[in-house]
């Protein structure tokens, strides 16, 4: 098991048997989420951004669309906070207070600089295309460079982290603990329908099957 | 419809079409979601804590957890950045750089304060359960003062906020529309499954139907 960064702001307090520094851990999670919750401080307060994004080796590479403006003045990197969860279940208790979520999360910590090199920045679109769509990359066309110029990368080692999660049944105390009271967990998980065609493809097209078989 | 207050850091300036400023939608939004992305910024740099919330009137409740020690040192209240974040489906158009998400997410900002009045606390307690397990809180222990304690409840006013969404196909450049190639939406949900029963359960008890029935 290769271990993470555990920092004082990675170090895992509240509920401390949740917290783990497994990368292969943290990996596996990052593989699975679609959407990054990317917090940056601004001379205006806290910027919480929902972004598209994919691994590249240790790199978390992020893509900005809303931050745009704000990430490209950055150029010598921008503090980041990066958070990635998976909800798997409502954990039903006895109490209130006992209430919960079975829950993956990776929470990072960093700089994030700009991806500019046109080869870095082709290899990101292509990481991100193949963690958004897996198998669909010669399916369509590559960005030309006015596109690349238009897009916003960002990279993130993937070091000063940590991985929190919850599991398994509630767990209530002693003294709720009735046997003839309902309590568990309602598992959940994403679930992705039958492909829906665009009106401008032609009838009688098929599905390719990295969009019938899509799973995360 | 009423109007969310538009301001220099809530005025949507990328894909400006997606972006609204409708009470009405950001509320349907945040009462859908079950986790918010919250965002603050130490002296160590920006921080961003996935939480429980609720909406309670025009406020937004967020449960904290791991930033208990963080929040409660700030009683006058502390800038936050809230993100709710929704994911419809996968858009896969006929180049990379038009493939998309669809969503819908409210980004809220302003200033959370600690509810620590006992009955507020306790109201926002029982929106909380209200929020994560409809129809369920008559069939579980309500905090006792203890518990109330060891909680960290903050409330956001919802105001300085802005809606932002994507739904429908891809939308290809002109120039690479070709109605022999396919593209099209891989929609998504949350989807919740068959509870699983905890273990300290008596055999033949019977699953209640906020559990059975779940829905968001």
């Amino acid at each position: 098991m290769t271990e993470l960064d555990k920092t004082a702001r990675t170090t895992v307090r509240r509920a401390a048997s949740r917290g783990s520094y497994d990368r292969d851990e943290a990996l596996a999670i990052l593989r699975e989420g679609l959407i990054a919750h990317v917090g940056l401080c601004t001379d205006s307060g806290p910027v919480v951004i929902p972004m598209a994004y994919a691994l590249h080796g240790d790199d978390i590479l992020l893509h900005g669309s809303v931050a745009s403006r704000l990430l490209k003045t950055a150029s010598s990197g921008v503090q980041v906070c990066v958070a990635v969860t998976l909800l798997d279940g409502i954990v039903v208790s006895r109490s209130w207070f006992n209430h919960s979520m079975n829950y993956r999360s990776v929470v990072a910590f960093g700089t994030a600089t700009l991806i500019t090199e046109p080869a870095a920045l082709d290899a990101a679109f292509a990481q991100l295309v193949e963690h958004l769509i897996p198998d669909s990359a010669e399916m369509a066309r590559a960005p030309n460079r006015k596109e690349a110029g238009a897009t916003t990368m960002l990279r993130l080692p993937l070091a000063e982290a940590s991985v929190k999660a919850r599991r398994g049944p509630p767990e209530d105390n002693p003294a709720d603990v009735d046997g003839a009271a309902w309590c568990g967990v309602i598992p959940m998980h994403t679930a992705f329908g039958a492909p829906e065609t665009a009106p401008d493809v032609d009838d009688g097209v098929a599905v390719p099957s990295f969009a019938t078989d899509y799973r995360r």
